[in-house]
């Protein structure tokens, strides 16, 4: 135990975007496995068709709501389509490999699958975080156009090839909310000095905007709002962030999410694994990965409504809009460490090219039709 | 062929909903096939698992951009996951039986599958047209996130089941564009006299508001525009509307499509051919067609983009928005319409009373997430 505790040290400092998994990967008892008997793939004669026992390693604790509902979804309709053919096992966060080696479990095939995001690989390659959301990015609509009409799942594959890893798109949660507030956000000034826990991109915005990123395990969040230690978190939203209790220790639930318009999610495939499928199996594991993104996202779609209803009118929160001019603000901000990062690592100004290109060209449009229309109604 | 031709009149003049189907089958050589030996399933013996090959019929021209990619992709996923056990042959309209059709020559087993949208079936049953979008009702998000968290799959599988037909999410084209106008609406008083061709529910809310909806067939819509036999007409967007070269003969490009937020399509298989499936086809057909249901989404989501800076820059089309004035009086028009109709029609009312409800919330949500998102960036 003590091996998988000093490994979480490291990885929560070296700056993770790791929102979620930095936080509840500490939550969850580390049910050390033994996974040095990791083979590639274990095949069985079946009649006259191999099967395939693959391990999926998550950065999420088990049956974490929404986002790890999408391995064990997985997991079950890949085996029914396959007429158990592929049977896949999903480890929680810390069941098998800690959460943030999943990348390499999979990377190294020590593991054959695995469920989580790209951002949290950033200390590997930085363009990953393209893959996941950037502050003032792509929503789930633009990022699944991006990917399977736009060219972003070829430059995915690309910038994950050299880790022998092949991505598939995993699932959105849509666009978060900006988070959870004890100080009131009226104007610019109003960010300097504020203690939030934020990670990633979103923390380095705030940092460079006059506030203070903090990373804090999720276990002790609750309390490091209650007693002033933060001025503020995000999390998710509303179906997540119901179940953590935050509206009993914040004053204000603050939007829109501008750090985080919707984490897409991955599913990561040992490059050797999936090149040994047959045809037909390959087939399925895309059909069913893109069937498992949809999925996400109307999961969230349904039940964020539900517990923004409940936080509001049984729990009384506040819900606020961050003024224009902060958001303003701090889009500035962004854009700088774009600009800046693009000039010293070109395969992130590569990536960051192709993606802004796309993200104007889709603002452009839905500027007149998915956000006219829902001015209209 | 005279029996064929006549099988359109009526259906033209009972108020189809038909948006695109009432047009471009018309475009379409119907080449007469011999669909009276169609079997449910034509199964063969092929070691020891049985194939399938099924005949699926389509209410768009074979191939048809956007709308009629849908069911080809079906056709060769759905073969690539099965390794060859379900064969699907796709079937333009006219091809075997014209557009309108299609409900009913799935209903009846002459044909395994179709591809359509439920509101051209409003006259079979009213209640249909809640599947598909109703003016002023939920985006492709939300009515994904209804189907598959909020019960209105389970509804629609209700509403279908008198027709002895499985209805699955087949794809949609998102928001609208509110259509090609030579006429400049400034307030609801331009409503008055507007001669357009918008059908189904858009035009009887149009016609409500004094305007005059008017049926026109695809292959004259053109000229109607050009020489003033009408003064509008809705299409779909950019990418189809590019195509058809209205920017050449109508001054402005109007938004949003409060009539059309978004058209989610349909696969409908016959039952009792779903039903004899074995289980892992079953989960195949699901599988594929969640699939290609948001991979239309994604195509959309990026060729619009394009064909809009193309309609812009290249055709100097004038992009205007609809007065919010006029967008309010048409949705009150259309809620009175929803009101009168679930009064008079039990299931109309039935699934109004579920859909509204599912949308209010979603709509609750949105304005704080995806909404609020868009107007920050």
């Amino acid at each position: 135990m003590d091996k998988q505790t000093t490994n979480w040290y490291p990885a929560i400092i070296f700056g993770l975007v790791a929102a979620l998994v930095s936080v509840f990967a500490l939550l969850v008892v580390e049910k050390s496995a033994d996974h040095s008997n990791g083979s590639v793939a274990t095949q069985q004669q079946n009649g006259d068709q191999k099967t395939y026992e693959w391990k999926l390693v998550t950065t999420w604790p088990k049956n974490f709501p929404g986002l790890g509902t999408a391995p064990e979804n997985f997991a079950r309709i890949i085996e029914d389509v396959s007429d158990g053919r592929i049977k896949v096992k999903v480890y929680g966060a810390g069941e098998l490999v800690p959460a943030l080696a999943v990348f390499g479990a999979v990377s190294s095939g020590s593991v054959e699958m695995g469920h989580g995001a790209a951002y949290y690989w950033k200390g590997k390659v930085p363009a990953a975080q393209f893959f996941t959301a950037i502050p003032f990015g792509m929503n789930a609509q633009e990022m699944n156009g991006w990917f399977h009409y736009g060219g972003g799942l070829e430059l995915w594959r690309e910038v994950y090839e050299p880790f022998n890893l092949v991505p598939f798109s995993g699932g959105s949660t849509g666009v978060q909310m900006a988070g959870w507030f004890n100080k009131e956000i009226n104007a610019v000034d109003d960010l300097k000095g504020l203690k939030m826990r934020i990670p990633g991109l979103g923390g380095e915005v705030l940092n460079r905007a006059g506030g203070s990123s903090i990373n804090i395990p999720g276990g002790e969040l609750y309390t490091a709002l209650q007693t002033g230690v933060i001025d503020a978190t995000e999390w998710v939203g509303p179906y997540n962030d119901l179940a953590f209790g935050f509206h009993q220790v914040a004053e204000y639930y603050y939007y829109p999410g501008w750090h985080e318009p919707g984490a897409m999610l991955e599913f990561i495939i040992n490059k050797d694994v999936y090149e040994s499928l047959p045809a037909d199996l390959q087939a399925m594991v895309e059909s069913v990965t893109r069937q498992v993104n949809q999925d996400m996202l109307d999961e969230y779609t349904a039940r964020n409504n539900a517990a923004l209803i409940e936080l509001k009118n049984q729990h009384g929160v506040k819900v606020k809009r961050l003024p224009q001019e902060v958001l303003d603000h701090l889009q500035a901000i962004a854009k700088d460490i774009y600009a800046e990062t693009s000039a010293t690592d070109p395969l992130f100004g590569k990536v960051y090219k192709a993606y802004s290109t796309f993200a104007e060209q889709a603002a452009d449009y839905h500027l007149i039709s998915e956000e006219a229309y829902y001015e209209s109604r």
